[in-house]
């Protein structure tokens, strides 16, 4: 009756989903503060104050809920633009801005501008697991190339045997969900530097997406490196969610470097797929209100408070661990090879976590610290009676 | 470099946008006031104040702006389904609604959802050009079906002739876009008899698509017949773009039948193809806004007065056209065959309107009469000089 590809994949399941619901369920058998539900990137904090200033301004205003370009309203485009070039360097105006209904609304009308039937996307894992489908949704073909274990960054090497003339793109993930981890600018440039080659030796382009909604939470770099500078091919999808805690409003846009060769048709093509797709435009208000909202940003220390207290409390209970410099996950080892048996365990101690199974980095789990430093602090025994089990300390 | 197709399209390019531009460029030269803009169809109208109202309670109540469900905040669900339930008697809850970003991002999630390669969706014509590229999107094939041009309802046994054991959904949308046309019930219901028999025949399901943005856009008649009465298989797929002048915020709902077989996997299949077509959610602050305005409309009369004044300066002209009983479209019949021909001819009079072409209704032309009273006004002269050339007075 049904599409037999979605059935199957819904009988699938998500494994983050499911956590946030077993988590629900657990909540109202032992109550919110007994349950420590590190399942899901769902942000705690509330917007910055400029935010809801800007929605008060702009809700009476006329025309504010209107149609608008597909690709958004002009002086809101503007003025992304204007602050990427601010943080940047790299000159690029409005007409090279797509607002977006978030950051998995503009990777979606990306793949679906840019895919050919079977043509290929690479992916670091582990990786945030809905790029798979999104690429799926457009037939394309994900291929999942390993980062180094160490420290989680993508091994230019390791790349280069993957590559094939049907490469279309590559996702570039940094801050990294699930590993919280920042790619150095070394990593990127010798990334760069094999992607070149490869578009020579195979005359095509491909193109860098960077998905990168965690770029506002760092905390021990100064500064990201910009993939605008480094990849001639890149385009950025972005998203407010995480930087302005407005996950739920669905509100980023997709920036294309002015270098790329035919930018004119690649933009044509991203406002045309933003239409078609369904999302028409981003929504209206929403645009106006971050566009207001450029220099604000939530406060990263809450975030660097909770990874510090939850890094070092695992760690010193045995728990092997990258340490993250951004996004609010952390992505250690499992102390058994079987991540969603440990997920089991866990869950006995009220913990709830996601199994690195679901990323494609199985023998690990993410935990997402965007909880209160208050439930960290109530976990702390349960994470160190769940030590005790697994044999660590 | 990108998707073939994409870039054939985007070369096409759209009828109505194309008309957009070109009303942009007429009104730098001539002054908004002297052009006659009926392209396109954006709202000139205000929300309601009780949306406004809406937006004030609820921009700083915490939690606001957060993640939700895929399937949208339950309250919101719940709120809609009982106002559905008040209107046609069915007996509907929060779980056969999902929230979607607008009757396109609604229609797409539903492609998605029921569409197997090559299954095929019948259209009647004149039709809201963008459902071939919706359907189209998931490898589905558009199948059209000519409606009776006396007065542009679908013809039950001309249908029948097209219903193939690939036949998975048709659409219905009324009132119309472009005609402006109300289906009668009696219509619906011979629609209905055709589908059964063909479904027992073939043992397939065919769902009932219903698109109606519009539905509180109604002048003459009392009561719209409800699909949810009339068709087993019907989902409704409805959005507050027009009845609460929110084109640009992308809001509105997908309701099915609770009557349809495995209801429950096509909701789970809803709700997961929302999710991974990258809409996620429906934005979170309007849908509490709209659910707050349920019972809201923008005033009919305002277009009821616009629809009368054009329409009847238009038949007293000559011009051939069936009277609209809702939406604010007017269809007439092109004066000339070639309904390009005589689109390029109004714009010497800086009349904007779109050929029928456009919409499968070649030899028509559609006006969107969301424009102020006083731009009709202005425009009747120029109607008048138009009917002149054309020989019809």
């Amino acid at each position: 009756m049904l599409s037999q590809k979605v059935v199957t994949n819904v009988s699938k399941g998500s494994m983050i989903r499911a956590m946030f619901e077993e988590g629900a369920k657990l909540k109202k058998i032992h109550g919110a503060d007994k349950v420590y539900d590190f399942s899901i990137g769902n942000p705690d904090v509330e917007p910055p104050k400029e935010v809801i200033e800007a929605f008060k301004k702009y809700i009476q205003e006329p025309d504010i809920h209107k149609y608008m370009s597909n690709a958004g309203f002009d002086d809101v485009r503007a003025r992304i633009a204007g602050k990427i070039q601010e943080e940047t360097g790299i000159s690029i105006g409005h007409n090279n801005i797509v607002m977006t209904c978030g950051a998995a609304g503009g990777l979606n009308v990306v793949f679906k501008t840019i895919l050919n039937p079977d043509e290929e996307v690479i992916v670091f894992a582990p990786f945030f697991v809905e790029y798979l489908t999104y690429i799926d949704n457009f037939g394309g073909k994900p291929v999942v190339v390993q980062s180094d274990t160490n420290n989680f960054e993508p091994k230019a090497e390791e790349l280069k045997k993957f590559i094939t003339p049907k490469t279309k793109a590559i996702i570039i993930n940094s801050p990294n969900n699930p590993t919280g981890v920042i790619y150095k600018e070394e990593t990127l440039k010798e990334i760069a530097k094999v992607l070149e080659e490869k578009e020579q030796e195979y005359n095509t382009t491909i193109f860098v997406l960077s998905d990168e909604p965690y770029n506002k939470l760092v905390y021990d770099v100064v500064k990201l490196p910009s993939v605008l500078k480094i990849f001639k091919n890149a385009i950025i999808i972005n998203s407010y969610s995480k930087s302005l805690a407005l996950p739920g409003e669905r509100i980023g846009y997709i920036a294309a470097n002015p270098a790329i060769q035919d930018i004119e048709m690649l933009m044509n093509g991203l406002i045309y797929c933003n239409r078609v797709l369904g999302f028409v435009n981003a929504p209206s208000l929403i645009q106006k209100v971050v566009a207001s909202s450029v220099d604000a940003v939530v406060d990263p220390d809450i975030y660097k408070q909770r990874r510090d207290l939850l890094y070092n409390h695992l760690t010193k209970l045995g728990f092997s661990c990258v340490k993250p410099e951004g996004a609010f996950y952390l992505f250690p080892k499992s102390p058994i090879p079987d991540d969603v048996e440990f997920k089991n365990i866990a869950l006995k101690y009220n913990i709830l976590l996601v199994p690195g199974s679901g990323f494609g980095g199985p023998g690990y789990f993410r935990l997402a610290y965007c909880v209160s430093l208050k439930t960290i602090e109530n976990s702390l025994p349960a994470w160190e009676a769940l030590a005790k089990e697994m044999k660590l300390i």
